[in-house]
């Protein structure tokens, strides 16, 4: 159990910095410690009430507050519960392969699929990774492929689930996005997201806020719930501020917002693009099941005696937030695993195995899923928008 | 005669302003007495030359040096004898019905695809009008559709010739804009343009890129030339420096630069959106010549006498603008009419009749292709880009 002897190499990684004011969250930017009820009250967003939870088709990330907050939630839920239209849009940015952080809402909208029916909307937005990436439309659309074969491996129900992405789309995404910038200021961007480097990424936030009012635009108006990480929210904001004005015939879209899976660096946001290693859901079980037990930061301490008098801290340990933002469903087992690890008789070296099998399990499963697929264009096929819910989106020209 | 008495209503319309560098001209903005000398030097293009005139197929909007200045003129002229693919551009901003000055680059389109065989380029930015007037999406359609028609009855060879429609060929307007938007900073626009109102407006110098663009990235690096009236100039400057970027395998679009047909109300632009009364293509012709008798500012005397004796101004009488700037092709005839203006010979009233003869027997000829189209999905169709065009501009997705 090399991982707790006196050269564990992520032991000595922890941040020393805790001033909790400290931090920064934007769609684009991440810094510092993050403070999830602070950030709750600078974006203005409600805690998720336990009622609120209870009425949600059951999800570990749910039960656990890995989703914690929202807007609009209850009309969500009630139209879940009446059996009236209600959706769920989660998008993807595909600049590299998708991480476990960013299957998350997709597995939990198919969880609510499932139970509840919701329609699923999922745009991917190579336009504004192109936009912000230094990468080529090449490079982009081979991510774009790459995204697309995991989002079908979830295995979505194509009668009520539409893909869109935003090139192929944008036959429907460009003119719906327009009537959303007539709404936007630059100013209202400047001071959401920052000065943009570029005059794409100025409007981006208009085909943001197309995405999240599609499927009222086509199904017409009812409540939508935007599953995303916290940093998301200012998209959600922009787009609400949109839908409430006159001439569109839309509800504000709901929020359901969520904490960042931490990286295996530690505390913080996992993402494809920043140079933590990080598990990537095309990474080989057996590759990432070593990362894991090599990489992940540990909440234990320095050697074995004191891990066995003193206890580690789960709270900060990255194979116990694995385990507990959504890979071990079973309630009982992540508490016992917390206390164990507590009180020192479970050893940080042990609680990687144990994560890292269960990552191994899950990629297995997701890639068999994954593997199945037929061609990307056939498979997608079942899955984009219609001509007729085309046409909702795109006035004709007539006769 | 009544228009040239002394209750002649356009004669003491005549500014006093005179002061020659209190003139404004932007794409969305023209205020002053326009010098188009001056306005050479600040946009830094070059007076067409004679010999660049002479190399063009003999139109009266070039002879006499309508379009007077021009960007890489030379290349666009040496591909079209030399019979290698050359294109022109020219587009419209569809919030009203178009006017005599808009069909004027048209027509001359038209003359050099019949001599040359030159591929022409039209879109309609529909997303711009949209975004930059007081107009929903169902006027501005409206608009287009009658925008359409009138381009279609120009004439163009339907092989040689695509028009577009922003928000209908979105498919691949986006995509490209993306690709030029990704090198357009947001300080470029403010700069070129002014801050736009909205964020649609900041995308869209990408978007104007992208059409300017288009043709060579259908058919292969080639020399363009864009037709535009001066004041548009800055959206050919943004997509000559979008060109220079390494990564587009496109020859930086050439201009051939125009003067403003003059309003009725007398030097200016005629424009679809002031308050002056222009003549449109749509106008009944016996109401156009009404309107011209009525309304256009006269370069006459204040009454018979002093015409007689002292002459008048063809140089700001709109009538006779009108005859030269397109719609008497006859060199002899228009001047024969300016010489005997001056010398007195000839009255306002006559002028005016002579002009509101012509204007309604070219509103007719047009008017009488525009009433012989079908159906309009039925007459663009041929004019629409192929399945071969648009995947030029738009990857698919693959297998």
């Amino acid at each position: 159990m090399p991982a707790d002897d006196d050269t564990d190499p992520t032991a000595s990684d922890r941040p020393t910095n805790t001033d909790e004011d400290e931090f920064t969250v934007t769609p684009y930017d991440i810094e510092g410690d993050v403070d999830y009820e602070k950030l709750l009250d600078r974006f203005g967003a409600d805690r998720l009430t336990d009622e609120q939870a209870a009425r949600f088709p059951d999800h570990p990330l749910v039960r656990r507050r890995i989703y914690y907050a929202g807007r609009d939630v209850d009309q969500f839920l009630d139209a879940a519960e009446r059996g009236t239209t209600h959706s769920i849009v989660t998008g993807v940015g595909p600049s590299g392969p998708l991480h476990l952080g960013h299957v998350m809402p997709f597995y939990l909208a198919k969880r609510i699929q499932d139970e509840t029916g919701a329609r699923v909307y999922i745009p991917l937005s190579d336009d504004e990774k192109y936009l912000l990436k230094d990468q080529s439309v090449e490079e982009i659309r081979g991510h774009t492929r790459d995204n697309l074969r995991d989002l079908l491996a979830v295995g979505f129900d194509p009668e009520r689930t539409r893909i869109l992405v935003d090139t192929l789309d944008a036959d429907v995404v460009y003119p719906t996005a327009v009537r959303m910038a007539k709404r936007i200021t630059q100013s209202t961007v400047d001071a959401v997201y920052g000065e943009p480097p570029n005059v794409g990424l100025s409007f981006y936030p208009a085909v943001q806020a197309a995405h999240l009012l599609l499927p009222q635009l086509v199904h017409g108006r009812h409540p939508t719930l935007v599953p995303v990480a916290i940093d998301q929210d200012p998209h959600v904001r922009v787009a609400r501020d949109v839908a409430a004005k006159e001439d569109f015939d839309v509800e504000k879209p709901g929020a359901l917002l969520g904490k960042f899976l931490p990286s295996l660096a530690g505390p913080g946001k996992m993402s494809s693009s920043d140079d933590a290693p990080g598990i990537e859901l095309t990474d080989d079980p057996e590759d990432a099941r070593e990362t894991i037990v090599q990489h992940a930061y540990s909440g234990g301490r320095a050697d074995v005696d004191a891990h066995r008098e003193h206890g580690g801290d789960p709270e900060v340990d990255v194979a116990y937030q694995l385990l507990y933002y959504f890979l071990e469903p079973d309630d009982e087992a992540v508490e016992r695993l917390a206390g164990e690890y507590r009180h020192g008789e479970l050893l940080s070296g042990e609680l990687k195995q144990y994560a890292a099998e269960t990552v191994g399990e899950f990629l297995r499963a997701h890639q068999e899923r994954r593997n199945a697929l037929g061609p990307l264009a056939e498979e997608l096929a079942p899955f984009r928008l219609t001509g007729d819910e085309r046409a909702a989106l795109q006035p004709s020209l007539g006769e």
